[in-house]
């Protein structure tokens, strides 16, 4: 069981932005080791197929497998949206994905029972988090929207640029005018642009960050299943890519909030 | 020689671009066969590597040669920037690209000497429309600037919205600066921008879409080879994608002018 504690959580996503759920891990599980799989090659994975989708997120988790991690944290809500049976079903260890987090800690928050979700196509296509908030409360009423150019609009650092703002407006206001009181952030590029999504929605909408939600799941199934690592020396972190990390390691400092070590490419 | 000229023209593109070309082709060679190739499940290539995207290049390019094309178009500006001589070196065809295409339109255009070119970071990165110029006239300065979001833009139909405006003026604003009288729309999406762009630079500025000049240069390499088609029957479209062409069937048909006849998926 010693073995079994001291080895590695795996997360996986398309690109960079389940850094912010590593962030959010390294905060919550500072003692955990972690082994990161951003499949940059192929990135994004919002416009493509569920077919696609499905047939690369078996690629990486077979690839995680062999890094004999201990826990499989599906941290890109695309993948979670529509491959994560399939992951389950070929997985030895335990899955928790994004979407399953983001929905608990939006069906807690709300008051008046509206939630709003923004995400990629792919995701709000699948219509996951409607489904993963129904599994707690069929009351609730949710609004979904797809923000294709949010991931873009990160990628090129325009985080509080009128151009943003523009395209945001745009994307917020049929959900607003629902009357949410909660609003997902289903994405992990989205928490980049919280400053100003909160600037837009106002104080009486509570924001959701999946990554910190899926920090806390992922924390609270750890100590349920007794799979803490007992040490407390610096833990390891490992991060690997599917291109060359040149990009990845230039803005994905911005999603972990810190300096990012030695980045690895490998061919699927 | 008869069924080498009945062979289709192979054009390839990293997902639907490309099919701006397929459209100047149709029109200025409406007698020749096409066969498309579009990337669609590993699109965008702009933001790849150049490992990756000389990779992902030969892979396309065995594809269609197995097709039996008698010339090969890659459209694809990014591929054309970075892989041309890899695609080059393993078809036993001819090999046209657009940037070339574009470069020798630009050169021959500019009164100043002056232009400025717009891309994917990709193309801008790797400098060959400067190289490709250079070779035509070494006095010619050209300004470049990548512009990441005019493909997310294009790609969400936003084609005259404010934001894509804000953006445009963003990226547009430097390379006017420059005191260009050309500017090379270098990336198969930008023609759908056209109509903004022109607006924003203003009448002084004349824009090169790469997709007319890449049909023009076809067009001389056929009749300089003797290698047009002889048959005047309406010729035979063949459309190939790497994912389900559900999306590319919805945007194409806007590239394309018309609508797209049955769009076929493979996997590579």
């Amino acid at each position: 069981m010693g073995d079994l504690n001291s080895r590695a959580i795996g997360v996986f996503d398309s690109g960079i932005g389940g850094l912010t759920v590593v962030r959010a891990l390294m905060e919550r599980l500072p003692f955990e080791n972690i082994v990161y799989f951003g499949d940059t090659a192929r990135v994004p994975y919002g416009i493509k197929s569920v077919e696609t989708i499905n047939r690369y997120a078996l690629q990486i988790t077979k690839f995680l497998i062999k890094k004999e991690v201990k826990l499989l944290i599906v941290a890109c809500n695309t993948m979670a949206a529509v491959a994560f049976e399939a992951i389950k079903g070929v997985s030895p260890v335990p899955v928790l994905e994004v979407i399953g987090a983001g929905a608990a800690a939006a069906a807690a928050r709300t008051k008046n029972k509206t939630i709003g979700v923004i995400g990629t196509p792919a995701t709000v296509n699948s219509n996951a988090y409607a489904r993963a908030i129904h599994r707690i409360d069929r009351e609730v009423r949710v609004f979904s929207r797809a923000c294709p150019l949010f991931v873009p609009l990160v990628e090129e650092g325009w985080l509080d640029h009128a151009a943003t703002r523009l395209a945001a407006l745009e994307y917020l206001r049929p959900v607003l005018a629902e009357g949410i009181d909660t609003l997902v952030l289903g994405c992990t590029h989205y928490p980049l642009l919280r400053p100003l999504i909160a600037d837009i929605v106002g104080a009486s909408v509570s924001l959701i960050d999946s990554a910190e939600a899926m920090a806390e799941i992922a924390a609270g199934l750890i100590v349920r299943e007794k799979l803490g690592n007992p040490s407390e020396t610096p833990p390891a972190y490992h991060f690997f890519v599917s291109d060359v990390p040149y990009r990845f390691q230039t803005i994905g400092e911005s999603f972990l909030g810190r300096s990012l070590p030695h980045v690895e490419m490998v061919k699927l």
